[in-house]
């Protein structure tokens, strides 16, 4: 080990047999945790080749359970988003490509942080389980052509390892090592194609353009190289996605943009990834036409549709769709009103995932238990003008005082130009 | 702990506060070697500067005993090597330097790897003990003005702890970690002054000049913030020093050059070492006359008797420095005669002191049992002209069966060139 570990150190390739060793040592706790820091620190500095990074995923979900869905008829397409601020499209997607006939088996997690998870978001829906056995969730898939759990327990134990020893050594940041977790994690799900939003921006996990597109080139080159149909759209997280920030919060958004009702900045990323997907199952072949398609199932509510059949088929009660008040709400909702007038230049956006955290909607640590009514709502985005005494946004929360707090974190969470900022796309570009 | 790694990480410099931390925690096991290990590869990567140094030096060396050599009257200047192969300066300027005047009290340690310690040579004399109380030490120093122990057994615990956590996590090649760990036991010491013999090439741990000069800029910088006077001297180590490799061979080169009939080149560092010492003891304020007075310590026995007493207060047997052969030797020594004819261009000089090593002279690993008479004699140094047939080498050697191994070993160790090569100077250069 100290031979790879000076090898990895000294910017020289690591082996096969070297990738697989540490896999193994990971595993059977053969490989103290002082060397794999110290490997890991290595790597931060190094990184990783293509053909490094797709060995080390591929290992890494073969460390455990591989869940096969082959049983399924059809090609199988994931998403997976890096993560951001008010991001809820797998909630529109995952319906819209279900109701073009492509079926959705999806394997999800819990949010931490500045973000939220999708689990945590359907778990908003009263009755909403994501706990059952894979025969179920096949089942379901057959039935209504969508399901989704959370992640099973014995999923690439290797990287649940590697990533705790890298959360204390100051080695999460290393983009070889954040591909390699997330693909290994994909692989053992069992798609055949990944369709990978990697969001750039202040609500990001990667701030600038530049990482993202390494860490999508990079998780393009593991999918490809380990024999899955994958694709990288690059999207910006300089603003909350849509309008809410909160899990009853973002179902209804969800809810809304499947009506065609729903922020424009939603749905376009939803058309945008969706139809990725469309084209990576083979049921599309042009973009443009894919989107139609995407467009036309909201257009006459089967998006729509799909949904209410899928929170049914989990337990969820499907009356939410039609009277949204069964969601769970916070009991005080205050507005956030501006006391400068200006265009909105910038929203501090992490800083805006924080504070709904601390509302409730998210956990600062693993297990934290979460409350789904809370959150923010975003009245004003990037480019609006805003007049003092306007609503820029609005808080719902547990209590009065933390109301209060919301709200100053939100004014000061805002910047406010005289001249009007540059308009910048949400979709950035396409990594095939 | 996170943020120290983090900090470190991003090339940031870690506070006085930050390092009295590390340096607590490892002493007293409270960060976890993980984390330690992942700082260790940062440092390996982002370096450290003076300050930062300087502060982990002198906490390390707080982090246990540390010498008061106050008792004793007069500047005391220690003198420190790198490591070589061949390298018996201590042993030739230890004598002299007290004979000019100036106390010697010293410790020294034990050879690894490819090259000798100072201890294991003099314990090849019949009789000399290393160890001895502090103030057993003091009493020999104020009678005869000289001595030498081995480290005592609390000196920089976290030094010792750190170094083991480097050495299985491929951190021990980062220079900045080099000069703390040296420097901390330096300090530890007790000395006013050092002299630093900082030794670069093919049988040295750093092999190019920029990575000495680094390494003995580093340590000055280090000595002179912790207020000690230092000096290095870079000197060259493409050959073995001298001819005699193994430690009662060294012991007889170190007594012949005493007598003036050494090897030129261990004469001409012996000198350069020395002379620095006395300049930083105030005895001398020029190199020449340094050297001028320290040659005449030769010229007229002095330094050769010094030596005697020496051998004499610490248990030796003083009638070795008359009659050579009351020392251990070998049972075979062998010649190495060449099948080429040329000059010698290069020795692979790391290659040979693991040949001597492998003959039972050094140790592959800590605690190994060493042979005080076995070695190498070099005949040919870089630049001599050899005859096809001539001796380059001779072996001191256990069994037939060993010598055979390391003739063949020395004879693929030499480069033999059909021109003469460039001559390089032996010491390099100085850094004040």
């Amino acid at each position: 080990m100290v031979d790879i570990i000076g090898r990895k150190r000294d910017g020289l390739e690591q082996t096969p047999e070297e990738i697989s060793f540490l896999v193994q040592g990971i595993v059977h706790g053969s490989i103290p945790d002082y060397q794999l820091a110290a490997w890991c620190m290595a790597v931060y500095f190094q990184g990783m080749t293509p053909r490094e990074a797709r060995d080390l995923a591929v290992k890494m979900a073969a460390s455990g359970d591989q869940v096969d869905l082959s049983p399924l008829a059809g090609v199988k397409i994931d998403k997976h988003s890096t993560g951001g601020v008010g991001d809820k499209t797998s909630l529109v997607v995952a319906p819209l490509v279900a109701a073009a006939g492509i079926p959705v088996c999806k394997m999800s997690g819990r949010g931490l942080g500045h973000t939220g998870g999708t689990i945590d978001k359907l778990e908003a829906i009263p009755g909403f389980r994501t706990e059952m056995s894979l025969a179920a969730l096949f089942d379901q898939v057959r039935a209504v052509g969508i399901g989704l759990v959370g992640q099973t327990g014995n999923l690439v134990p290797a990287d649940k390892q590697l990533y705790a020893l890298r959360d204390v050594t100051g080695t999460v940041a290393s983009i070889p090592l954040i591909a390699t977790s997330i693909m290994s994690k994909k692989l053992a799900g069992g798609a055949d194609g990944f369709v990978l939003d990697v969001k750039v921006g202040d609500g990001a996990f990667l701030k600038t353009k530049a990482e993202a597109e390494e860490l999508g080139q990079l998780m393009v080159a593991i999918g490809k190289n380990a024999g899955r149909k994958t694709i990288a759209v690059l999207s910006a997280m300089d603003q909350p996605l849509g309008k809410a920030i909160g899990n009853a919060l973002e179902v209804k958004e969800a809810i809304a943009t499947l009506r065609g009702e729903g922020p424009p900045d939603l749905e376009e990323l939803s058309l945008a990834l969706g139809a990725q997907m469309l084209i990576l199952a083979g049921a599309e072949q042009e973009t443009s036409a894919a989107q139609a398609r995407l467009k036309k199932l909201i257009a006459n509510g089967e998006g729509l549709q799909v949904f209410t059949r899928w929170l049914a088929a989990q337990g969820g009660d499907p009356q939410v769709v039609e009277d949204l008040s069964l969601l769970p709400t916070a009991p005080i909702v205050t507005q956030v009103q501006s006391s400068k007038r200006g265009y909105v230049g910038a929203w501090h956006t992490e800083a805006l995932g924080l504070t709904s955290m601390r509302l409730g909607a998210g956990r600062a640590q693993k297990g934290d238990p979460i409350d789904h009514g809370v959150g923010l709502v975003i009245e004003k985005k990037i480019g609006d003008w805003v007049e003092t005494g306007d609503i820029i946004a609005q808080v719902y929360a547990r209590s009065q005082a933390e109301a209060a707090v919301a709200v100053d974190e939100v004014l000061a969470e805002v910047e406010l130009t005289p001249t009007p900022p540059p308009v910048l796309p949400l979709v950035i570009g396409y990594i095939i």
